[in-house]
């Protein structure tokens, strides 16, 4: 048997392929990673909560967005500075703040003491987001583009890899690959929701996948995070779907959270407000305690 | 506007129209029917739960289930004296024990205590089942065959409709309207597993849809249950499926139980046994009242 | 090994298991099954086409697609006098013409000449629909319905038995296995869309599946016919996609025509008028001679 | 209203918005575009064939074939020198021949008088593709790689934009506007299979969608090619798939052939031989013909 991996120079021996690849699997059956990232274990006791608007729309709204998630618990303060589309065209509100945004979240994070996870979408902004955020972000439209995810892993930063909404867990763990092959370890996978026949209102396109999680633990050792806001895209179904999410083993959970709902840049009809968000960490903490004896505060 | 339902001799004014249908629809935004089947509660604070094997395989099982999960707080005893197959072929040890089940479970109901769900498949058979059951069963490839519906319907035994994993949730409440029509109110909603691309393992055929829970409730007045063990096929992702679905807002879990899994007469990879079953029950229960304050012991 | 069929009183022997089950299944790589229904033949040279509207609505309009299909070269006239909804309420236009409807197809029949295919949808209407019908249509809601495919299958009558939008072939010729079982060997399968991610537009529900027609074939050695009119619901796709079907091996085309579709009792964005029908037909032709030597007129 | 597009400098007016935008969308029922690669033309009376292996594997095969392929009337020589992989790990057998690879592409081109397609995976290797490439090709998990889309427009090479097997084709056409935007209007869209519930075969992982050839050119004014040979994944139903999507109305057809397909050094369930491609040019020739008066040959 005579394999070599994708980039010239990395030797892969028989013993190898037996006892050490692929990266994302198991390699007992209890094997599960744990990490640090700023100061919060991830794979651990307690589940990290991710939560802020969908867009870093002004320095105002994030600096009170990340003052108010720290206080109800957030371990980690999200906001887009990039946003992909569909088409490429966006409204002027719509607009993304990029390096300004960047700013804003870098200033949150130094104000308010919380660490930043923010989406990088493109090569040549990896540096930029890389100074700022704690977690590079890769969304799900980059899941298969694995030159940008062997450039993200070559940082050395932590990584947050989004499933494709059209991925197999093969296809899935196989884009991971990508990355751990690069020695990069510290790698959380994030469920978004996946297009499915059925997805119950004309505005939500995708379903949660909540059985991929215990999927995704029985074969790899990596933590997995879901993300209710984007597969729900309706802010009803956030707190079922976020609960759920905890019960069925999720090591984490993304949330959109907005001080104004109905007024977010992008996407309305999905963040949940301060107090929501605060009433369902409590609510999350006590379903990961009666469901794993973990916990969410 | 001059509507007319299916079966003759029912007028709908217009007036009914607007205030009463679909029978199915929520009438204000609390609306939530309770109803009580052998003294459990449906819609309630506690949330019930199914526990059984596949099939009811022998007199001996069949008691020896009904005992066991009873002592562990089960509310109703399921298991199947007829068997839907694909094919028109089974083998001896498949074959399905029909009236003589039935009669076991009439025992076990008696002896233990305990009230019974199964599932009736044919039209003739409606009476010899609904002398046993509590609850009808309507199986997913039933789900659109209206005349059996109706016909269920009109016996006014409570009955559990399970979704076609091809179906839509309106084609879902669509069928849970002709049973409604005949006046039986007593209706409980399952989610068994849905047709999706991607299902994980090669065993595992459907995908538990959860987002299901939130989306009906908002529409629907109806209880609404899960059944881990079929939409998995696979017992690792029972107990975390079944947690979730009590996460996500279930008004019921149905499982299957059986005392030695790999020797059960069907699907052997799917049931948990009385210990697993127990935990649970424990589990369930707990994250019941972190995630709804309700219960499940 | 031990078999025994789901009705009793059938001997299955392990050589009938070995060299005659599934029914379905191919027997040999050429082995196609060739039968005639009313003067024409299945599964040969010439490809049969089911021409009419959705539903039978009047005597005047039945009689005048009869004449104006046959005269184009349809084979069979089709139009429902049941129509299954999913919701048990329709309006007065939308109303079955039910025995009505069955008389008008037999006027239309022996003054036209032109067989009929018609749907059955409950088993109290069987001898009614098979007086009249010469071919019995099971709708997709009923494929699994097995009670009723039996019933269906002991009248004799050539049945098609359409393939329900959640099921897989699989599914599908577990099915077709329960009305061979009792010795009809007349049957025919159509395809009419299934329920996927994607469907391109608001008012199309299913995608045609034309990969079905060579895995189909591939194994069963039964006729399979396409209907995309039902699986495209949308007029302009309907002439692409039944030209697709004779291009994939499609061994008939069920079509809906309407000589003024936008005033069609139900349905009215999927009909082609008499025009398109007529040009449809000779392209239909052309294709079936150019891909597969055989032919439509 | 204030639009402005991804990438700053371009100014977009309100009578862009309402006369132009999205480019992808057609003006007018008729309009279609047509256009010229190295003397072939895409969206008019011709259909062009790219024919050829996955892998550029040796120069002794990619000759054999661009001269056998091209005898038999392909317009095009495809064949990969580079080829993603789901995990980053590939035998010897399977490795990429690429600088090489194109190397002998460009060889064929020359000696064989054939222009060629071939994919570009990653920017840093546009350039060398480009060389010698006629078109080049997306592959589907690039689909969405924005930054990467722009780079290959701006080439002013012709593009091929291959859908993504979990895309909409709403997704599919804005990826496309990514494209149009940068002014390179020699655009050709690929359906080569869509991830769905049921694909009838553990080796087919996709269902070839044939609905979204008149959805696509409903809306759309591009030329929509179709690959059976991946969306299929099965020689047995490449000629058929093939000539469906004729019948569908593609404005081509991407086949993979290979002298000997059963040693292919990738897929080699998929390839047809010469002499079955010979045949199937002739039959999708009069398919083209018979359904829309075009022609193949």
């Amino acid at each position: 048997m005579n394999l070599e991996n994708k980039y010239p120079g990395k030797d892969i021996s028989v013993d190898d392929i037996i006892n050490k690849f692929p990266l994302a699997a198991k390699k007992h059956e209890n094997h599960k990673t744990k990490f640090n990232i700023a100061g919060v274990e991830f794979g651990g006791e307690t589940i990290p909560i991710f939560a802020g608007p969908n867009m870093v729309e002004s320095q105002e709204l994030i600096l009170d967005v990340a003052k108010n998630v720290k206080e109800r618990g957030a371990h980690f303060l999200r906001g887009g500075a990039f946003k992909p589309l569909t088409f490429p065209y966006r409204s002027a509100k719509y607009n993304e703040t990029r390096e300004q945004g960047l700013q804003w979240l870098a200033d949150a994070k130094r104000e308010i003491g919380i660490p930043i996870i923010t989406e990088v979408m493109e090569e040549r902004y990896i540096d930029a987001v890389a100074e700022v955020s704690d977690i590079l972000q890769i969304g799900t439209r980059n899941m298969q583009n694995f030159p940008f995810l062997t450039a993200c892993a070559k940082t050395g930063k932590p990584i947050m890899l989004k499933r494709h909404y059209g991925a197999s867990l093969r296809d899935w763990l196989g884009a991971a690959e990508y990355i751990l092959i690069e020695g990069n370890e510290k790698l959380i996978l994030c469920e978004r929701g996946v297009s499915v026949p059925h997805t119950h209102r004309a505005t939500s396109r995708f379903l949660m996948d909540l059985q991929v999680i215990p999927a995704a633990q029985e074969i790899s050792h990596l933590p997995i995070v879901v993300d209710p806001s984007h597969a729900t895209f309706w802010r009803p179904w956030v707190a079922p779907m976020a609960l759920a999410g905890i019960a069925s083993g999720a090591d984490g959970v993304m949330l959109e959270v907005h001080p104004d709902p109905q007024n977010a840049a992008v996407d309305p009809l999905q963040p949940i407000d301060y107090e929501e968000f605060g009433d369902l960490m409590n609510r999350m903490d006590s379903v990961a305690k009666a469901s794993y004896k973990r916990k969410v505060l």
